[in-house]
């Protein structure tokens, strides 16, 4: 699994998983313990997978689980040492046993294990404003900065050389040398993930974390929020303006600038050397090649291949938006 | 009223009233009380209230106020129970009138009624992280988070189930049970609701609450601010993400999912299961049907009818914007 | 220079000045005394200035100037009083040079030179919330109120009648006379301006304030950059709506509305009366006359001649863009 920080709170027995979906089966040895939920191809004997697609036969046919979340159709796919457990929903079913392997990848509570960085070992260390909270598992280098009223919760990794600005949230999130991280952040939130669900929708795990590679700088107000199933990126040297929000699984490149009020949808890639105007918009699950430049305001709607300039709504070739819109 | 927090600091005199708005009448006793402020239907003898639309005339004719603001061409159609007190511009005068009875619905000044949550009644009750700051008159239910560094001002009730992250403020709120607001909020602050005037405008009160029904989640960095004469509402098991903002008056239906950076403005009516794509913008006083689909990036300035997917600035049909622009 | 905050650190030696540009120059005394860096016109003797393109020809005439960063090509167009220092990109060694003399304008870090409001001066004098704190060189007038958690930095000028929010944080910042800025600002920190560079972009220094005129309003989660080498300004009676962002070197004039989530990009210039309607978003180095409505959601990429109301992206006559968009 992507974040190295969340606990797993099984063994569970199959009693208890059945119940957790509902489920009524008999033929299942209700005491068979269960001790983490993991993909087809890394997970191994006592554990539990999921498969809800064709897409994904081969790694099904080897898969090493000993219990597979699936549906009718695809559970012959299954190898004989792998039950199947036969479910309406396969994504919803894995989230809810997901959730109840990893309970803290749903919801992003307040980290009541933070203390006032006064009484910590970063007392000496770091160099701190006013009611500065520091979590569990906080790991920071050397020669830090960080502001008034921030909070680096529980689960964050530091590297030399950083500056964390005021009143700025940082959780789940692995932060290389020389970064920066203005004022107001939000970093680390869970995403906006979850399945609609008439009256109460039914939030999925995010079990990804932020990285935040070497010498990148965070604007204020902007909010990252880290991976469901993958981690979200920011890669070296890219810079991003105020009130930018990147959304889960994102990807961004290397020295790429991205301007104010910009917003990423979830799981799009972006390039190296990308230029992202103010405003600009990208939906998700796109892929932007290395030196893109995008104009402010564009609204970006399919893949850009690289060395491209697009402009308009939905974004296209820049020279071909102007000519039709003087 | 639709606010059952703000104070009435009246009664006051006719005198006074008329002091206020800068005008000089000889033949009304100056000494007659005038005891709160209401529309033509819910006011009763001894309150004012205000004429300033044909439209309104039915409500007029039988209004049981004592007093009305209204012009020389309305006057005639109030009861004889009732005094036209005359003026240049019926709803800025009554804004001044309101804000006199009303002080605290002009101003959003910081609450000063607040105590550290140690020190208060919720002590106990409620699981909260560091400097947490409560208001004067604020209910809160069983079972509820709030994160570190949020103050909920006074006139706020808080259901059961309630999370409300850290570095966030809430005032004038009405919050069910299950609701989740993440960090970096602020909800029922005024409105954007003034008259312009050269070189000092002069804002309208904002008596409204914000009300947030049951299982309704709004992301970090969001704002909504509360209603002028109505109140803003999100319907039940809707669900907001990041750096939205959602102005005065503002409703929204049941079971609709908002991305990102979305903005809709004031007095405009969103239906239930609606879903609408990141940085999409909705003008104000609209109606928006259930069960509409608004892309991503587009811009919406007209109403749209139920079961209807747009598309585009100005938003249209989908397909029909696809189309045209390939 | 524009920021009466900024302090000089230096003289420095010619010496230095060599080493921090990585030059080898032999025929200049390395113990020459440079004891400040200002532009062409207002720099003197003993004085450090630079000179990059023909436009200032004239300027660099008659510079008082002791030494000019400058290009080869450039070079005989200073007074043999002005010792010229050759390098290859004059605003990257001129942002380096000015960052050495006044190394506050290039990092924003966390200002440690807060004190609790309670220890200070101002205990008495403002009415604040719990948390507040104040920074070194701070003004503030009479009547003034700031809420909870807001942090007022070192080099703040506060007017009469002004009301700061809570969660807000202001820097580097001249705020007049009854000015509200409400809830989770960013006033004045540095701009979004770099000179790209692969693996480690290179800051700019900025020398600027942030002016806020009488009677402006500021809404929640705005962010406001100060100026690179002028201010930023925000005219008399000019009201944001929420999450606005203001680039460096934009400067509002007077009497102007503008709505939610609009941004303006770096040096623009907006006129007095100008309406801009929500997340309307306005390029960078633009001019916007007087008296000029841009509807929500348009996209400005060129100038706006006075008392024209423009829509659309890009943004054209309002009735052009309607008539072309039914």
């Amino acid at each position: 699994m992507v974040n190295p920080f969340f606990k797993n709170s099984g063994p569970y027995k199959f009693s208890e998983i059945q119940n957790e979906l509902n489920l009524k089966i008999d033929e299942i040895n209700k005491d068979l313990n269960i001790t983490d939920i993991k993909d087809l191809q890394n997970s191994k004997s006592e554990e539990i997978t999921f498969f809800h697609s064709k897409k994904y036969k081969i790694a099904a046919n080897n898969t090493k689980a000993s219990f597979c979340i699936t549906t009718e159709n695809l559970k012959d796919q299954l190898p004989q040492s792998c039950i199947p457990i036969i479910v309406e929903n396969v994504l919803v079913s894995t989230s809810i046993i997901t959730a109840k392997f990893y309970p803290d990848t749903i919801n992003d509570d307040f980290d009541n294990t933070v203390s006032d960085i006064n009484k910590t070992e970063f007392n000496n260390k770091v160099k701190f404003g006013k009611n500065v909270l520091i979590g569990k598992n906080v790991l920071i280098g050397s020669n830090c900065l960080i502001g008034h009223n921030s909070i680096i919760e529980k689960n964050v990794s530091v590297g030399d050389n950083c500056t964390i600005g005021s009143n700025t949230i940082v959780r789940n999130c692995l932060i290389k040398n020389n970064v920066k991280i203005l004022d107001n952040c939000v970093i680390g939130k869970h995403g906006f993930g979850f399945f609609p669900n008439q009256n109460k929708n039914l939030r999925y795990p995010h079990m990804g974390v932020v990285i935040i590679e070497d010498n990148c700088e965070i604007g204020c107000g902007s909010t990252i929020d880290r991976g469901s199933m993958s981690n979200t990126t920011i890669g070296k040297n890219t810079f991003l303006d105020n009130q930018i929000h990147i959304a889960h699984n994102v990807r961004i490149g290397e020295n790429s600038i991205i301007a104010g009020q910009v917003g990423i949808a979830g799981s799009s890639i972006i390039g190296n050397n990308v230029k992202i105007g103010g405003q600009a918009g990208i939906s998700g699950h796109l892929k932007i090649g290395n030196n893109v430049e995008i104009a402010g305001g564009s609204g970006v709607i399919k893949d850009i291949p690289d060395n491209t300039k697009v402009m308009g709504y939905p974004a296209k070739n820049i020279r071909q938006f102007l000519r039709e819109n003087k």
